[in-house]
């Protein structure tokens, strides 16, 4: 009995990350419960605290409660744990499991990333994890320190290094946390370029997933990308720069948001709400205030997200770009999608459709389950949901008047969100067996 | 030059529906702009003209314009043209192209038709567009003499005959024209059964499409339904059943909508509701008094719509359930999607993921561009699209406030929408020439 379900856990990665995850957050639940997590000195109350648990470990960042003020150093330090463990840890596992997970992976998928890693041995597993590892601390170490040295200008430096480094690690985890306090986010930092520019770096490089850090690395060297580092960086620099584009047009002449700001920091403004959807979730503008365009723009930057294997969520770059070159291709009459002059195997392209079509339909569903219990503007709802399964953390200021009801929605996003609909479908689902017998086709009508 | 443009023209059937909707609408709006066509007696401008004509020969229904007061007899009778040729000329094309256009359909897909039809020769072509418009007229009829008889009661012989007529043909050919008056479509007879069930009747009629009316017809030859037919019906079946079930529940405590009505009525009003977003957009409830989620939830039942080959939009039934069954396929790890224990080819599958990802974009793309021109609710604008662009022609009252660049939007959308976003773009696309080489297979990583 213990045996077998052993087996059952052991027998599916997909399980494994989804027990593991659930473990983790439990745990962090417990510890944000304690009086000596809270300035107040009292116990938060469950939900409150299963909600800032899950939303740090799927590295998501909508909070019920204002990290700056409510969490002491203690309560904060849980939650840096949790970001730094959900974002990195994942991202560990996730580059792990498309290294040497033989049952969900093709022959070719293994080659493309022994290619890029070079490693194919017990060995080339553990010098993997450690480069991811590396990778990671460097970066987040960079970050922590030129943050630090902004910061220095404005409060103790004491306080400096601990918001460099609580920054530096949420951004980088593209976790969206912050202890600016009140909610408040980037926003006093809406026209400074130091934060912005290290924060944006931040969050990009953690957006890119490690197999194209490491191929960037290896650019030096070798001169040459993969394909799916081609995808990534054209597909991020694409939403990027027109994401940056569209916002700056819709809200130039918005009093509420940009208007008010120099020609630099608009610009500025422009490029940070662009990156955060990729799934950092800070804003430096207030984003209830923001246009009803923008803001249904923002959400259909969220529903992208980031890129595969890295710390952000969304349906991910690569997925876009298979969606992109899927509809051109039918619209051309082709059979094949191209990419950077290389096709994409069928079996990619309906998986992209598929991950975009199960990721929409539990939008759709939340937010209709959201729109009979919750009494806000159906976008404000869409955004909220939007940005809890993308792990972004972006809101409207839903979040702070969710009901219990709510709340349990959006944990539930978030969770299933940061793993993947695809992957919860496979840890949940019976083991496929072998195949005995396949039906006969059938022919129906299609649009 | 010129024999050249007709080449153009004539090469392409998608192309050469796209222009013959484009002259019947031209012709329309020339008609409706006469002074003959306005009880005032005074030109109507051509933008209204447009909307109208376009609303009309795309049988979708939103009018800037009450049909019931606006126009004369003689506009009414144009807009009835226009209904007839679109809804009932479209199915005929629809069905004659499935039939025998051999470039875009696979022998396969003309196999089932034959068997449908039990046709092969010119003759059977002939045969075949005489059983289409017969089994349409026989259907019109029997509703207009049924609704005359009920509008006896109400007025005049005379008025009860035409508007019997008028209504029976607008609800067979999923026109979701009224000639109530004020815009009230059917909410004077919330409560009546014989006008409910007779309009639903022929809603479902017209939305089912000829090849599965033709299967009913014979089954009791036959004794035995297409694959295509049983998902047709099945997938009508649950989404009118689940539809009516889930707007009962949500409306039923709503002061401004169902809670004044008996038991009886309320679930009259339920599946009348239910039925009308597949896809004849005539509502016996007021759209915008409704509860948010109930709105929300229309605007999924309208992107779904009717079945291929009917006088309905939005992406079909058999998309749908396609999309169902490539969902369960996935999450349980199996290669085929297997309806009614027929497996689907991948390509069709690939093309249900293709046109539903395609309508969303449009969808998505055109909310965008009227949240930055109309001040309005999102989910008000969201309606209205998903309505003009399934040619439902429900609305939660935009488009009697639409600026002029709404107007345009949503004239593009009505005409995108019931030439279908794919047809649409084979009409423009090139015509893919002889595949000379294959790209190369290239990898990324999705999800
Ligand atoms: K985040
Ligand atoms: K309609």
């Amino acid at each position: 009995m213990f045996a077998s379900s052993l087996r059952w856990i052991y027998g599916s990665p997909p399980r494994l990350l989804m027990l593991g995850f659930a473990a983790i957050i439990a745990v962090g639940t417990l510890l944000l419960g304690l009086p000596a997590a809270t300035v107040a000195g009292e116990t938060t109350s469950v939900i409150d605290a299963l909600f800032t648990a899950t939303s740090a470990a799927c590295v998501t960042g909508l909070v019920t409660l204002d990290t700056g003020t409510h969490w002491t150093l203690f309560g904060q330090l849980v939650i840096l744990a949790l970001i730094q463990v959900g974002g990195l840890g994942f991202m560990t596992m996730a580059t792990l499991f498309a290294f040497f997970l033989k049952r969900r992976i093709s022959l070719r998928e293994r080659l493309i990333l022994q290619e890029a890693l070079n490693q194919t041995s017990m060995e080339g597993i553990v010098r993997l994890v450690r480069r991811v590892i590396v990778y990671a601390l460097v970066i987040e170490l960079t970050g922590a320190i030129l943050l630090s040295v902004r910061f220095l200008l404005d409060m103790s430096p004491g306080r400096a290094i601990y918001y460099g480094i609580f920054h530096s690690v949420s951004f980088f985890n593209n976790a969206g946390f912050d202890i600016m306090g009140q909610y408040r986010s980037l926003t006093d930092y809406a026209g400074d370029p130091a934060v912005n520019i290290v924060s944006m770096l931040l969050i990009v490089l953690g957006g890119l997933g490690f197999i194209v850090l490491s191929d960037l690395i290896d650019w030096r060297r070798t001169r040459r990308l993969t394909l799916h580092s081609k995808v990534v960086l054209a597909t991020t620099g694409f939403l990027i720069g027109f994401g940056a584009l569209v916002i700056f047009v819709f809200e130039y002449t918005n009093s509420a948001s940009m208007q008010p700001l120099g020609f630099g920091e608009k610009l500025l403004a422009a490029f940070m709400q662009s990156v955060a959807p990729r799934t950092a979730g800070v804003n430096s503008l207030d984003i209830a205030s923001l246009r009803q365009a923008t803001q249904f723009f923002l959400v259909l930057l969220m529903f992208v997200g980031a890129s595969p294997g890295s710390t952000g969520g969304g349906i991910k770059t690569t997925t876009f770009a298979a969606l992109i070159g899927a509809v051109i291709a039918m619209i051309r009459g082709k059979d094949d999608v191209v990419l950077f002059r290389y096709r994409l195997a069928q079996e990619r392209v309906y998986k992209a459709l598929t991950i975009t079509l199960l990721s929409l339909t539990l939008i759709l569903l939340a937010t209709m389950l959201l729109s009979a219990t919750e009494d806000h503007h159906f976008l404000k709802l869409l955004f909220e949901v939007t940005s809890a399964f993308s792990t972004v953390g972006m809101t409207m200021g839903l979040t702070l008047e969710l009901t219990m009801f709510g709340k349990i929605v959006i944990i539930v996003l978030m969770f299933i969100g940061r793993i993947g609909p695809l992957t919860m479908g496979y840890a949940l689902g019976r083991k496929p067996g072998r195949v005995l017998f396949r039906y006969a086709e059938g022919k129906i009508i299609i649009g």
